[in-house]
């Protein structure tokens, strides 16, 4: 039997395995050939050995070699496009076209590139200077990132090619990366071609790692290593829950996304004006691949009404017309039929779907449930339990105070919307709600569904507990996501030669931005009188 | 029995005790007349009640608002200047002239000014502008914050005083300030100040509260609660990391400033060109508020040499001849002693002091101990072992390598130093130590003892753990302080009309900063072609 090599220190290696496992087409339900090891400790202890020193090397390089790595390794993925999106395609059932091929593909390269243009500038470390006392402070990099991606991106998240590994390397630090186990082969493939761009930019062979799986003890183990400068986590609550604490006790940052049903509030007057519309918008986002976007909108807050019962039944014709698709694994899809029965058992009534597809593949019908306010109120821990994939609850509120009283019971989410009329008759509903539901979630959009996420210096993904670890930090968007994997480093009285050139009286390139003396400016340090 | 009561809801109201406390002057070693509360839960359910409607209130009002009050607060602090610190002295033992009056007071009071300057500005808050995708984000206030304050600063850092407070308030939020016990007459007086301010600004009342002492249980409850947005804590490591597992059970933010024991590294040249000099600073930096210091030079790393054992000399000369100050209670006096004696136990010798000073007050003689690197390195976790007062280790390491390892050895500080020949004649030694310094102190000093914290942009009084909870943040510095107490939050196709004034295509004030498009500017959005 075959066992595919683990990545460490700069070599494809024989992993000191524990076992191994397939993947799983979700399509047929048939394993793929390849098999992958299962880690033990010793190949995590290898990897951080490798890792420690090339942050080492890492932290004295310039930027500049950083940012050819990420540019070399975007030019690379984009002429490996074809492979990279057949395999993804095959390990995850996510459409080839446009949403592999030509949406995360183009995204994921995108991001590297951000990332690069980032690093290069140095704007992101917020270079502060204060000339009168001789005290600066920047970011710099905080030594290895641990990158455990998800199932349900994987170009774009990916543990290897995606948000979270592009930040960490841009900030300078190396990464270890351990691959989801739905999608390894697909990790494999970026794996090789960020070794090779990271040779051929003459970064440290071991900037750039990749285990496959671990065991649990070992993750925990991991995030909680001395030698580990931050981890980054993108997953299952609990799972995510687990690393966390781990993580916590050792006084290691974590980064997580985990579960988040992003709430959706719809008024009266906006169903009023473009019902059809809005039901469109609604089914195509909550669908969006097979509903398993991290911002896909698990529920829909709305006032009762003939019009509300109206949407409703529109909502449940486009759910029902609309072809299932097929879910990342068989976990996902037992997950998602048990989450669907605690809904129910909760109190929530179906209104289409509900039960598994028979037949080859991981499929469940399309699902949309309904409950009342005073039943979501009832028990809105588990009402707002989050249904991963293609479903999607309805909660009618009987009038505003039971609506303001439904958003205080919302737990931290990646995002919320409003939607309301453009004439201003939701205007005043809409000031009665926003402030609850702006302290509950990262991203606040008007009329637009969340599954967008753009890669904007703006944007925001993350959001209070538990829907990610910590407030104040985004995942997407360059270049506030290259904070997390940085350490704020002051030199107070530190002679000139020996600042790193960002803080150096004569700025190291013509676009960094530096905070001088209370002023942002692009300009050097002027030279004292 | 008279009880001093808390301030919950803009009233001095009984506590709801579960026991009471007095202070003790450090001097004489006996209590003060006032009887203070030790609060129950329900204090903490009451003061967190107000809180939660005053974070409600607090959003909606102009940061102008916030920064009149903190002005406001600043002039009544100075109105009260010579009282406050009168009873600061009184209760803590620390110099009344100069430390008090002429430096610790005004420092807090231009930290307050510093913070109003920051809540009207706005810069602060990141606010950053894509005009593309019309996607906008700042940081926003997170509600209600629990400041602990230490022992060591009452007034810059104390709890309804101090850097946290002015932080927390100007970021938008309420605060529920624990005092801390040794000095609650002291913080009585500040909360009065900013009862009062608060009332002036028009502020919600609740904007300030005090509760005076909890049980364990209730700190970790408090920290913990649903109803808080974060807690900054600066005192002992244990009882900080009981908040911490607490509030990261949580998922609530929690802020530490922990022990540190600020490593200085002393190279050969600059003992050659200069050991008198350094030994003064050296010693005046150690028994500076009688060594209880967050930045007190607990360690002195040297190489082994004639030139050593001579500056060792010359420092126990200035340490014995140094009048030996008062404690600030007698649980450090206590605690001191016992952290010599186990830094005896592990290996280090005494070179000078070692006992406490008989008779009133708090005191122990100034101790100097001594240690090979070969010893320091068999046991580095016990020899770096804070010992909170005026006590510090001087290692004599035999050679660079072991120096490096010694370096290696060190847990996370908040301030590192190295002193080095102004001719370069230590330069290599730098260039091998500073690296490995770097990585494990949040600010680095060239030549200059770590005393002083200067409340600079650029300042970081942060470090990796277990200096901190967390390397990215930093407790002294305006404008990042701020964004402790904030979540970063994003608006996304959010209506013009419908966005915070720092979001707005026209500015909100001539100086505010803002990241448009990725260029830094003061200037309004520019209209759309």
């Amino acid at each position: 039997m075959t066992v595919e090599p683990v990545l460490i220190a700069g070599a494809w290696r024989p992993a000191a395995a524990g076992g191994t496992f397939q993947a799983v087409n979700p399509a047929t339900g048939e394993p793929l050939p390849d098999r992958f090891p299962v880690s033990t400790w010793e190949d995590c202890e290898q990897a951080l050995q490798a890792a420690v020193a090339a942050a080492d090397l890492l932290r004295r390089l310039p930027p500049e070699q950083i940012a050819a790595f990420l540019e070399g390794y975007a030019a690379r993925i984009e002429s490996k496009a074809a492979e990279i999106a057949a395999q993804a395609h095959l390990e995850t059932a996510l459409p080839l076209k446009p949403r592999l091929a030509d949406v995360e593909l183009p995204r994921t390269v995108n991001q590297l590139r951000q990332a690069a243009a980032a690093a290069r500038e140095g704007s992101w470390a917020l270079p502060t200077i204060d000339t009168q006392l001789n005290i600066r402070s920047c970011y710099l990099p905080l030594g290895p990132v641990c990158v455990f991606g998800p199932n349900n991106f994987p170009l774009a998240f990916g543990s290897i090619s995606g948000g979270d590994f592009a930040a960490a390397i841009a900030a300078g630090n190396p990464v270890l990366a351990k691959a989801h186990s739905s999608h390894p082969a697909t990790t494999r493939a970026f794996a090789r071609e960020a070794l090779a761009a990271c040779l051929e930019a003459g970064l440290p062979a071991a900037t750039v790692q990749l285990l496959y799986r671990l065991s649990h003890a070992d993750g925990e183990r991991l995030v909680a290593d001395p030698r580990v400068g931050a981890t980054a986590y993108t997953g299952s609550r609990p799972a995510g829950l687990r690393l966390k604490a781990a993580a916590d006790r050792a006084g290691k940052p974590i980064y997580l996304e985990l579960s988040s049903i992003n709430p959706v509030i719809l008024l009266p007057g906006a169903l009023r004006e473009r019902a059809a519309a809005i039901a469109d918008e609604f089914t195509a986002s909550c669908l969006m691949g097979t509903g398993q976007f991290c911002t896909n909108p698990g529920l829909l807050l709305t006032l009762a009404g003939e019009a509300t019962d109206v949407f409703i039944s529109a909502v449940k014709q486009r759910f029902a017309d609309a072809p299932a698709g097929t879910l990342l694994s068989g976990a996902v899809a037992e997950n998602l039929h048990e989450a669907v029965l605690r809904l129910c058992a909760a109190g929530a009534q179906l209104v289409t779907g509900g039960q598994p597809i028979p037949g080859r593949g991981y499929r469940f019908a399309n699902t949309l449930l309904r409950a009342s306010g005073e039943t979501f109120l009832a028990k809105p821990e588990q009402l707002q339990g989050e249904a991963f994939g293609n479903a999607s609850l309805v909660v009618v509120a009987a009038n505003l105070a039971e609506l303001q009283q439904i958003v205080r019971s919302l737990e931290g989410n990646l995002t919320g919307c409003i939607y309301t009329s453009t004439q201003g008759e939701d205007d005043e509903l809409y000031a009665a709600l926003e402030p609850l539901l702006r302290t509950r979630v990262g991203r606040l959009l008007n009329d637009k569904m969340p599954t967008g996420v753009a890669v904007s210096p703006a944007m925001n993904h993350g959001g209070p507990y538990p829907a990610t670890g910590h407030p104040g930090f985004t995942a997407v968007g360059i270049p506030a996501s290259l904070r997390r994997f940085a350490m704020l480093a002051c030199y107070d009285n530190v002679r000139p030669a020996r600042l790193p050139p960002l803080l150096q009286d004569k700025k190291p390139t013509s676009r960094t931005w530096r905070l001088i003396d209370g002023a942002w400016t692009q300009a050097d340090v002027p030279r004292r009188a």
